[in-house]
């Protein structure tokens, strides 16, 4: 709520509150701060530790209208002007005294003052010695204060509430923080920038001028002109299909960048799927026996190369089985390679030419359009005339069966999960595959993004259907409408409380 | 190192440096550089991360001359002056800006400028989203730029160095950290406040009176005066023995707030010891078996109640035995009931009176001089009368054979440790029994300011027995340096950089 919001107040003769005061007895004031506590959510200050227990400092983070004053309460200053006086963005150094005690902490304090902070709010931070003594004391005497604890994700709700940014740039705060490799951290910085939100405003303000047109042409709807050229409105909608469609797409490459690129591990069975799976991971993740079929799950690894991260998969070998449980194993690596964009087939050397092509027959297909490796494993093992011969087979039989494959025939070389010989071609190989939008590219990482941009292209679908049916300009607004309306539920623009509360529920207390 | 500082330089012609380039092409500014980077570790410029990882923010605190200059050079605040021209205590936001990349991240910056801060030094703190990527490529941008990873605790060795506070208050910030109860806090907070500091302060202001008059008598010696008046030396080493004394014996009562209250759980074999201490301890401790004897090693566990630690010991029952590893256990009983301050003595009601006073006759000559409270145990499966009966006969053993124990008649229970009945009057019992300092009172902590007291101490003997046998003033003043020199190395000044790094090795990084 902005300052300056009209309340309008109704309180009817006879009417009593919680403790059975008439309505003449109960102060205009109380009734005042009973809605602003109860109903207004917004007006209480909130607080929390914003990081995490431990290191050398902790810092705690208030904020709202009595912000300053509550932390005035507990804080004296070792010289100079109150906290209540002091300029935004300056800090001061003093004592935490909590009631009737003597000094719990010497400590820093942090002044912004609204609007110049994160929440838009006055907001206070105090940077204590990290004790978790102290923290605990701080924060039971902030909040004998008058202060609440904060919920999860509070403070950026409340920076999207009070218009420090839009929804999709609070979300892209979470993602900051969990970002892990250079290629998911690019990706949160430029939506935290802005770039997703500045690409969303285009679309609409096209969109807006699509609608413009089609009012136009309804408010003269009884000279039955049509004011708006239906050619002109069909290629504007082409444009419009072609952003979303492109962002849409961009959402494989943004999740997987976000979540790893997922790369499936597939060959025969007791070819050292694990093992390689283990050999890229650096830890013993699989279990790795030598009897056939021991990977009945698919198990996941994640690593970081070169500032990118892959989800390794490994699947159960492709063998015809009898087991149950096997058998769901070698549904499950089916599904696992239609999900995954890169595949590494390894090859047996030790197994027959028929073995393999067998192998060969059954899996390459399930390939098609993706990326592949081809790896002839054991090459420790094997005298150099078979690893070669092997070699020259399997690119045969990639040349002869991988139809549709991404395949470049460098890409096969002779390795030895054991030992780890040859790890850094695959390395290379797997970084130059991954599909990394090029810079300034927006790139859509966000599930609830991804799903209201797919109902927005469904919604301009839509209307090219009724131009082209020839319906008259307010049916389709309708479509239009609905296309801006879900476009402006990514920005926040548009939202309800439940939405908003599934999405800040996933942040951390103190953010 | 202050700047200001002469340093005086030999550059003898015909040296050469390391590279092999003579005196003359040496420039000044290389040598200066190299005097700098390895003599003067001082003039480095740190950094480190200062929270722990993980929360909604990380802090990341540079310090050194070079503070600001380093951090400008990775730092682009979104509006307004650059940091180089920044106020001291005030804070920019903006862009961390890493060598030919986009933003990594939207930080806030405060800027501390010496001798303002907590090192003295000018000061940094960059407030980052707490991601590990992002907090290891702003600490990699520092060390490129020229700053150097701090080590454990040298943020406030340089505060100790730039004389910001003396080592006894720059050892209080690690205790203050680690506090975990209010007590260990208090003398913690107390320290750093320079509690200790001033007694010390006033102590050694009366030793060197002491040897200022000694010294007075010593200029005239030839004279054969005695200005001191030898009565009043005397009283002044008396008056000192008893403040040094006094602060000796505390270190006993601060030793035990700060890691816990020694208190010893002592009682038959199989009257239910570690039932009891799990009791306490809301946690299944110790572990518990009917087979007489199970508990073979004292085994500790830490409690806080009302704010102060407590530390129980679970004892190896008296029962005499062949085992030699449980017999090892009964001579650890009589041991740690040495150091514990309280007893706890359980009574099992189901054993024969003679039984009971059998131990009691073993047991209660060893608890001379400690806090007592008899429990007797199992109330839930005996009868009230034998229970009454029991807790008769438990008083009449303490009256008979428990000379020398602080014991109030009231201080005896029916519990049942399985059960928990009547924990809460063992708990009041162990806070009203606690040694707690007076508000106000000065109580040593550290093991390094006992040490150097205790000489002290031996020092002030030694003057006491020179002055009490006639030797002249010359011969006094030798032990009478050494009091003083004692209690100067416990604010640090005198010193050796061993000591000085045994100390800080113990902080954390970024502290």
């Amino acid at each position: 709520m902005c300052p300056g919001t009209p309340i309008l107040l109704f309180i009817s003769p006879g009417c009593r509150d919680a403790a059975g005061n008439d309505a003449e007895s109960i102060s205009f004031k109380n009734v005042l701060r009973n809605i602003i506590n109860n109903l207004l959510y917004m007006n209480d200050t909130i607080c929390a530790l914003a990081t995490a227990q431990g290191g050398a400092i902790n810092v705690i983070r208030i904020s709202g209208e009595k912000a300053l004053e509550i932390v005035s309460g507990i804080f004296s200053p070792k010289a100079g002007i109150s906290l209540m006086e002091r300029k935004s963005h300056t800090m001061v150094f003093g004592d935490i005294i909590v009631e009737g005690s003597e000094a719990l902490d010497e400590v820093l304090v942090s002044v912004m003052r609204a609007p110049h902070s994160y929440t838009g709010e006055d907001t206070v931070e105090i940077s204590c010695h990290a004790s978790h003594y102290i923290t605990q004391q701080i924060l039971i005497s902030l909040l004998d204060k008058g202060a609440r604890q904060a919920e999860p994700g509070e403070f950026t709700m409340r920076a999207f509430l009070n218009g420090k940014m839009d929804l999709s740039r609070a979300e892209a705060v979470a993602d900051l923080i969990a970002s892990t490799s250079r290629a998911s951290h690019r990706l949160a910085i430029s939506q935290l920038k802005g770039g997703f939100s500045k690409e969303l405003g285009m679309l609409r303000n096209k969109l807006l001028n699509l609608v413009s047109l089609l009012e136009l042409e309804l408010d003269f709807s009884e000279e039955d002109v049509e004011f708006a050229d239906r050619k002109e409105l069909m290629a504007l909608c082409d444009e419009v299909t072609t952003v979303i469609s492109n962002l849409v797409d961009s959402f494989s490459v943004g999740n997987a960048i976000k979540n790893g690129i997922p790369v499936a591990i597939v060959g025969e069975t007791n070819v050292g799927k694990s093992t390689l799976l283990n050999a890229l991971l650096h830890e013993d993740r699989a279990i790795v026996s030598d009897i056939s079929g021991t990977t009945r799950d698919t198990i996941e690894g994640v690593m970081n190369i070169s500032g990118v991260s892959f989800r390794f998969i490994d699947t159960a070998g492709l063998r015809e089985t009898h087991d149950v449980v096997e058998s769901i194993g070698i549904q499950r690596t089916i599904e696992q390679l239609g999900k995954s964009s890169i595949s590494l087939w390894l090859i047996d050397p030790t197994a027959t030419k028929e073995q393999i092509e067998d192998t060969a027959t059954k899996l390459l297909p399930l390939c098609r359009g993706k990326k592949l490796a081809v790896l002839v494993n054991k090459c420790d093992t094997v005298d150099p005339i078979t690893l070669s011969d092997m070699m020259e087979w399997g690119m045969q039989l990639v040349r002869k069966h991988g139809e549709g494959i991404e395949w470049n025939e460098r890409d096969i070389w002779a390795i030895s999960a054991r030992q780890g010989t040859n790890m850094d071609h695959i390395e290379e190989f797997l970084v130059r595959s991954a599909d990394m939008p090029s810079s300034g590219n927006v790139v859509v990482t966000n599930v609830r993004h991804y799903e209201a941009l797919v109902r927005a292209l469904d919604n301009i679908k839509e209307v090219k259907q009724s131009l082209a049916d020839g319906i008259s300009g307010d049916l389709v607004g309708e479509p239009l409408r609905a296309a801006i309306r879900n476009l402006a539920e990514i920005l926040g623009e548009v939202t309800n409380d439940e939405v908003l509360g599934n999405i800040f529920a996933n942040f951390c207390i103190g953010k």
